[in-house]
This record gives C-alpha cells, structure tokens and sequence, in this order.
C-alpha cells in the first residue's frame, strides 16, 4: 500500500498546492485538467509558491529543479492515471462535474489507485458509488497546504477502514497534520466551526448590536489574531460564504445571506475583487492603527 | 465630566485586575468587598500582577509603590465612593445581589457619580432603575484587562449617550480598545461569537464527528491559534460554560450541556481543578508533539 505516484485531478488552486507539496515531499506527480490554459496557471502558480518557499528557507533553491522534475501536467487522462497510487480529485465544486469525472477515472485508473475527494461541502457518498470502487474511496480535504496545515479524513459508509491509517501517514509526509471527521458532515470539522463563528458576527451586523469594525476588534484584540470574522470573509469572498449561508433555513442566516447578496451585486466579493467588507490592498483593520 | 477616582465594587478577579489597571492609569482609586478576605486577596492578586508587568517591562519598578499609593481598601461603603466620579461594579455575577448593591450604592453616591457594571452576561436594564439614576448607568466590561484588553461599552435603553465617548476616552486611558455595543445583548460581542464557536465544537463532539483532539487541532493549526475550543473551555471553566449551555433551548446545546454536566459532577471544571477536557499544568495542547 505504499503510495509513489499521485495523481491530481483538477489543476486549479488546490490541485496546484496539493500537487506542489506532494513533489515536495518526494513523490511522482502528475497533473491532469481539461484545460491548457489551467495547466499553464498551475504551473506559474506553483513556481510563484516554490519561491515564497525558498525565500522564507523552507525549501532550499537547489531542491527546485528536482522537485519540478518529479512533475507532470497533462491534457491526457490515461497518462495521468497510469501506474498512479492515489487520486485526489479537485475539479470544480459542482456535483454532476465530480461525478463524471469519477466515473471517467474509476473506468481507467489501475486497479491499485486509492481514490480521495479534496470537496470542501459536497460529501463522498454523493459520488463514490460513480467511481465504481466506493471501498476504495474517501474525502482527504486539505485547507490551503502551505499556511494552514490541516487535512480532513473524511470516510463514507462504504470506505474500507484501512484507507485511515493510511491516509494519517500519507497526510504526515504531506507535511499535514491528519484529523479524522468519524462521520459524514459538510464542512467537516474547521469550516462547521468557522461558519458558526462567521454567522453568529453576521447575526451581530445585521440585528445591528456591532458594527464590522467593533465586531472584528473584539475578535482580533482578545484572541490576538490578525483579522477578524468579516476581515476573514474577505479572505474566503463572499460568494463563497453566501453559497454556504443561503441554504441554511433560519431568519439570522437568511439576514445575513441577504445582506452578503447586496455586496455580491456590487462586485463586492472580498479581498480578491479589491473591495469587500473592507477595502484592498490595504484593509482598515491591517492598519497598526485600528486596533485602539 | 473629567474623571480623577474611580469607585471598584467587589474585590475578586475581575474588581482586583480593573482597579490596579485605574492606579496604573494614574487615577484614584477605591476597592470595596463585604469581606476583609477579598480586600486582602485582592491585594495579594494585584501585587502578583505587578510583579509580572514589571517582569514584562510593562511598568517599572520604580513606579510601584506610587501605583499602590493610589488605591485604597475599605469594608466602608461611604468612605469607598466619597468623591466618586465613576463606579465599577463588578460584585458576584447574581442578579439579586447586583439589584442590592445599586440601590445601595445609588443612595449614598454624590450626585456627580457615573455608574457602570462589569456584568458577563446579564443586561443593564435588569437593575439599572434600582440605581435611581439610569441615565447614568451603563454596561462598562472587561474581559481580563491585561492579556485581552477589550472594554465593551453597553448601552441600555435609558442610557444617556454623552456617556458613550466618556466610556470610550475613560477606556482608551485605561490601555483598553473600546468596542461600542449599540444595543443590549446576552455575552456583548465576543462572548456571543466564542459561544457560537464553542457550541459547533460541542456539537461536532456529542454528534461524535471527530475527538476532542482533532477538534481543537482543526481550530489551532488553522489559525495558528495556541488553543482550541476545549482549551478555551477548560480555561473559561466548565461550570460557566455549562450555566450559559443550559439555558439554550436547542436539542444541540442541550446535548453538550448534558456532556458538560458529566465532567462537573466529576469535579472536572477546567484548569482551576486540574481537570477538565485536559489534565493541568501539562495539559497535552501545550505539547508540541500535539501537532502532528
Ligand atoms: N479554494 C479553496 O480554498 C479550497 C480549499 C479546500 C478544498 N477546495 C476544493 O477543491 C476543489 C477545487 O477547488 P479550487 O478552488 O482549486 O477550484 P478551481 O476553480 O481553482 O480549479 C478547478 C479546476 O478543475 C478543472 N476542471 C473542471 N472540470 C474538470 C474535469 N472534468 N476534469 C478535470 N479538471 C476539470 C478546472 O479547469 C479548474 O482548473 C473543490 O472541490 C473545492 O471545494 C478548495
Ligand atoms: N471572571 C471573569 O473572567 C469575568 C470577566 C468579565 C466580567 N466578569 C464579571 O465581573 C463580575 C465579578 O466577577 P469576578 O469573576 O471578579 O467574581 P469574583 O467572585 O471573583 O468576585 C466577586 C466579589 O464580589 C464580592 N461581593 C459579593 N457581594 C458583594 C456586595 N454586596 N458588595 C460588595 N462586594 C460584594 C465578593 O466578596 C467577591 O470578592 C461579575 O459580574 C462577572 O460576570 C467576570
């Protein structure tokens, strides 16, 4: 069961990551998208990220050839999957792309290849059976690789047990700290936690009891963190956070999902639109001064 | 409305902190208790803290004593707010005694006197009119005043709004970021959103989604945050954890209420017994080996 050659699935900003990390650590790589254009992206993105790395001496700048020598991008799918150990599939968040994409994958992958999920809300039971190797399959969900180190271990029903353990050791050598999310449940672990928090400051806006800059203050100054619940919306885009809150039932989310719409049709996504709950590149609450 | 002596009611944690704070900001200040032993504990507790920001560079030692000259202990009701321009209270969090101590308080304070209350999580309205002045009265609250310098500003409906950019400058002076609560809600802002933190957390654990390990490593490594959920509750303490959990009417929080009452009738309340989530002084979050 010793994992050699991974192949990712989706060459956007996760698959880019995941990739990059698993050449990082030793491993043969290949990429495979649909698009030229994506695996051109890719590459840029990874080398961009590889020079952070360097810089901050996490890697050195003699390991770079080496590390872009163990990968490769690809427009062909049987190249991608041959001899491969694992998958980890990061196509886009939609579920019919997933399935065929699984179901593609399932008919051409070796019989050995392990099969993972890098879905952020969808659930590995949705489109394991599309694979046609469910026991096989299991959602391994990383966060950003680079900064935030966590990897969720997500089985469904019908995963066999053996794919935890080794999935806790494969994630180690991703250079992730592997957490284990015993059941099914979307978001697992960081993002339930991290929509709880982020809609209980929605309920504090719009009820009106906190301003964003009062609500964020409080967060930042008593946890001593660098931005606060709506400075970390901005980060994740408000797109994002309103595909996730207005499909909960209750009136606080449906206000705050309702408000988040009104930026939404302004452009307003957040950070990576420019302007946001706050205004880039240089946000109010990234201001020495704010803080007081 | 310049303020020079602040009058503290109730020498325990939170009276002690925010009374040595007011001396180290140059003010005048007075500590009451009902009980000789809180005087003399309040003491001991500011001495310690001293002792620790003169470590820290945060004060110098030369400055001490002028910082003790400053603050005075009394068991005398009238010699404590004599002169008063502002009164703290932060007695026992019970609403019958808070409803005592103001009427009390409001017969023999001067006339000039400012009232604020340090309460965590009842609403100033409940015992403002027993103060006979709540246009003068308003929620002034500290979260620990050294570590987390947060100071919410909490208006109930009667409240005079001059006092809001008094409370702000007063705050200001006191080395705290003032955070305007614009209208009267349980926990203020920060409490409310730990709580919604702490209730996913409970809810991923009595749901048996993931450990109580993985739970605080999906927060810490994430935010690179030195604790997660069950650290914070084991440091807040279970017992308040369990008094605001109980009172939720939702099946969740009732299942992590019950969960939380398990540990209490255990003796296990956090740090402050030794246990609780974890085993104190070495508790295993503190390990470095905890992230892996
Ligand atoms: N962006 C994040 O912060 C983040 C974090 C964790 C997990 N995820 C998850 O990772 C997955 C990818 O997200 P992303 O942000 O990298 O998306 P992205 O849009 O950056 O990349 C998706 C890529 O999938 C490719 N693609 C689409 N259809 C395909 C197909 N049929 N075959 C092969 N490739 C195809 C696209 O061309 C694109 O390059 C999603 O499931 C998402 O939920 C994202
Ligand atoms: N402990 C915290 O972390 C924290 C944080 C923010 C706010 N608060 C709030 O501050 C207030 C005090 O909390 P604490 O943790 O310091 O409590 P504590 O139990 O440490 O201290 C309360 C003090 O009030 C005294 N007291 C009781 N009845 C009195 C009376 N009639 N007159 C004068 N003094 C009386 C007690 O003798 C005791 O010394 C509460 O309202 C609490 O909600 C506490």
């Amino acid at each position: 069961m010793t994992i050699k050659k991974i192949c990712i699935l989706g060459a956007g900003t996760l698959g880019s990551r995941i990739a990059l990390q698993s050449a990082i650590s030793g491993f043969t790589v290949t990429v495979y998208d649909i698009h030229q254009k994506s695996l051109d992206f890719s590459q840029r993105t990874m080398e961009k990220i590889v020079k952070q790395l360097a810089k901050s001496g996490q890697i050195s700048e003699t390991e770079i050839s080496a590390i872009f020598s163990r990968i490769k991008f690809t427009l062909d799918a049987k190249e991608a999957v041959a001899d491969a150990d694992l998958i980890n599939e990061s196509v886009t968040e939609e579920i019919e792309i997933k399935k065929k994409v699984w179901k593609q994958f399932g008919e051409i992958a070796p019989e050995k290849t392990w099969f993972t999920t890098n879905t952020s809300y969808l659930l590995p039971s949705m489109f394991a059976e599309e694979s046609g190797r469910p026991a096989k399959f299991c959602a391994f969900h990383f966060h950003d690789v680079f900064y935030s180190r966590v990897v969720d271990i997500m089985p469904h029903p019908g995963t066999d047990p053996v794919m935890i353990p080794m999935l806790e050791e494969l994630g180690r050598k991703l250079n992730q700290v592997p957490v284990l999310v015993k059941k099914e449940n979307p978001g697992y672990i960081f993002n339930t936690m991290l929509m709880a928090l982020i809609g209980a400051a929605g309920k504090l806006l719009t009820r009106e009891v906190g301003s964003i800059e009062d609500i964020d203050k409080s967060w930042m100054v008593n946890f001593h963190m660098a931005m606060g619940p709506f400075g970390i919306l901005d980060s994740i885009g408000l797109d994002t956070a309103w595909h996730v809150t207005h499909k909960l039932p209750d009136a606080a989310s449906q206000a705050f999902a309702a408000l988040l719409k009104t930026y939404i049709d302004e452009g307003k996504l957040g950070e990576k639109s420019g302007k946001g709950f706050y205004s880039y590149p240089n946000p109010a609450y990234r201001n020495p001064d704010f803080i007081r």
